[in-house]
């Protein structure tokens, strides 16, 4: 017997009907002799439908009472998910995150977990039942409730998983598991049974948004071995677990890209310590983030030129304030570009192979694709080419690295 | 400076605009320097929706997770008045039944409230908050969400205004008050400025609907002056109370009726000690509650006639069971008549007036209304009609009491 936490996104909860299909999946593992915790966010549209319920009175709505009208949304679903699974002669009983409690602090609409009740859900699963919890949500010291913004019901089945010691934690979505990109770029995209736990961060954090980060480094902390599934397919779907030493590694687990990305470059900076602080304090301090960064020699050999890159919707503003530091550090000039993608080839496999960077680079020039900026880290390679390349880009690498191949 | 509790029901709060409307009240009275605790149901329409998506599932839900889903219903109402306070520059705190906590038993879909914890809110109300409640629920001792059946929230929020020692508790609606009987029967019924708690009872238990006859019982035994006023218009509503001994009383309050009446008789019973009991032992353990019971001596003086009156659902399953009894009993005969209504007139000045029974039944007899059954009480008298002189009967009582006339 092991214990399995299971997370329902709300397009899986997202009718009666379907609130029904997944008791029937509950049940279906109950009978193989299974203790389930079942964590499920709110029907599909009801957060937006309540959300807009309080911006209608108020923009921007007290955020402590925002919390208290949106979780009511996952509680109606633990409700509904008792009743089905009750009907069926499986006793269950559901949990709001304060009656866990799942302890949070009072940031509210972002709240973080600080502390699991474990007591009350053991004592229930002693006793036979389904435990179904609502996600998204919990409580603070004071009583109040909150929640931990959006997508914030996987973090809740992790944290879970984490605090029962749960054999595995199971997301159920409405995509089938972690492809090596993206199908609808590269129709040749596979399914992968397994990737780590570092990989899946690089992947999730470059675009292949299947699961919420926050709880892919949740289960990384604590070890939790996390599984993506479908809701609406048979199959095992793809399991994010820790680096497996045994096993030989994959070179490269998948092909994750950007097109949210801008260039900014200054040019002719007079080479001084301190050059690269000065121009990205101001940049950050007016709360834009920084992605890639690279520093050369200038072609005078006494200057320096930066290049960095946001995200797009804040280049406008970090184009300003750019030409303003420009000025103050007599640069020669300050270039942008909006029309730039960024493609990542991401595998553990990587820190043991040589020769994966000029591979990689050899099949992109061997198309024509210019790079205009190359960044790498341990388990992966990042480029910056020019946004009309991107499809192509991926497609070359994919076919590249034979990711179409179960290696 | 006073404490008022103020109640709004589901019309009240129906829409978003609805309830920036009931905040603008509330400021209104914090503005005259009252503190303020406000009660709301949830928005109309939505306690029957959850409902539904819980019946979609299972035609009997499982009652405690029905509650966890009805009571989100509240849970929003607060949450968006709040927001509306708070974007008027009125502080606000929003309160669940656990959050107050208002404890309960267990009693799922009707429970009863044992006590409530009116420190936090004191804390609350001394910073010059608003104070908003989810009406119609509660919580039990091991932190399971009960509901206290429908109309609840008139009786949180009396229950409220007795832990809180408030001046008032006002409970809007969608009538302006109590009227002396239905206007839709008597055009001529008037408002009336105060009624006791006694009075209300009877009209409230009688059919006069505007407020759970729960909650005005509570608000007797608490002694919490309640008063009915409408959320649309201006006005001072009814304030019902307890008995003012110095002011002169008016002679009859109000008339109310009752449609649901019917009636059934079992004649010649063998008059033997203890013949009442066996006749309406089966009856009541078919859970069918008797109304009205009257036990006369039979045309032969040695049996007994016995008539008592149900609910019409109630009738057929009544009848059949009556007809058993006879039968054991040995009595001649069953009859039954379902086309009956009640009339009752209701006034604390009964007590000290004479002659008052005469009079009504003096002023049914002139329009030639023949009584079935009669029955008094204290502040009370019934009488039952054939159901075509309802509205006759009741503008004739009406007319004969001069009830138009501000008495």
């Amino acid at each position: 017997m092991v214990l399995i936490v299971q997370k329902y996104g709300g397009t899986s909860v997202g009718t009666v009907e379907r609130i029904e299909a997944v008791a029937e999946k509950v049940v279906a593992v109950r009978k193989q002799g299974h203790d389930v915790v079942v964590v499920v966010s709110a029907m599909s549209g009801e957060t937006n439908r309540l959300i807009k319920l309080a911006k209608d009175i108020d923009d921007s709505p007290d955020p402590r009472e925002l919390d208290a009208i949106m979780s009511t949304g996952e509680q109606v679903t633990i409700g509904l998910l008792c009743i089905a699974l009750i009907k069926r002669g499986c006793p269950a009983r559901s949990y709001t995150g304060a009656q866990v409690a799942i302890l949070t602090d009072s940031a509210f609409n972002k709240a973080r977990i600080l502390e699991i009740n474990d007591l009350p859900m053991r004592r229930d699963l002693n006793e036979g039942k389904v435990i179904v919890v609502a996600g998204f949500q919990g409580v603070d010291k004071a009583g109040n409730i909150t929640t931990l913004g959006r997508g914030g019901s996987d973090t809740t089945a992790v944290a879970l998983a984490a605090a029962l010691k749960a054999d595995e934690c199971q997301i159920y979505t409405d995509v089938d598991g972690v492809y090596t990109t993206d199908p609808r770029v590269e129709p040749k995209a596979r399914r992968l049974d397994k990737i780590s736990f570092e990989e899946m961060l690089e992947m999730a954090s470059l675009g292949s948004k299947v699961l919420q980060i926050r709880s892919v480094e949740f289960a990384s902390k604590y070890n939790v071995p996390l599984r993506v599934l479908s809701s609406f397919e048979e199959g095992t779907g793809t399991l994010i677990a820790p680096e497996d030493e045994t096993m030989e590694q994959a070179l490269i687990s998948g092909i994750a890209f950007s097109r949210d990305e801008a260039k900014l470059t200054v040019l002719g900076v007079p080479d001084k310590p301190g050059i690269a602080y000065k121009i990205l304090e101001p940049i950050s301090e007016a709360n834009v983030e920084v992605d890639m960064i690279i520093q050369n020699i200038g072609g005078d050999g006494k200057s320096t030129d930066f290049t960095f890159t946001v995200h797009r919707n804040d280049f406008k503003k970090a184009l300003l304030i750019l030409q303003d530091t420009a000025q103050v550090l007599g640069a020669k000039e300050v270039r942008g570009d909006e029309s730039i993608a960024k493609i990542s080839l991401v595998g553990v496999g990587m820190r043991s192979h040589a020769g994966i960077a000029s591979k990689m680079f050899g099949a992109l020039a061997q198309e024509g694709i210019n790079l205009l900026m190359i960044s790498t880290s341990e388990i992966k390679i990042s480029v910056v080419v020019d946004e009309k390349y991107l499809e192509l880009g991926v497609r070359v690498l994919h076919n590249a690295f034979e990711l179409d191949k179960n290696n």
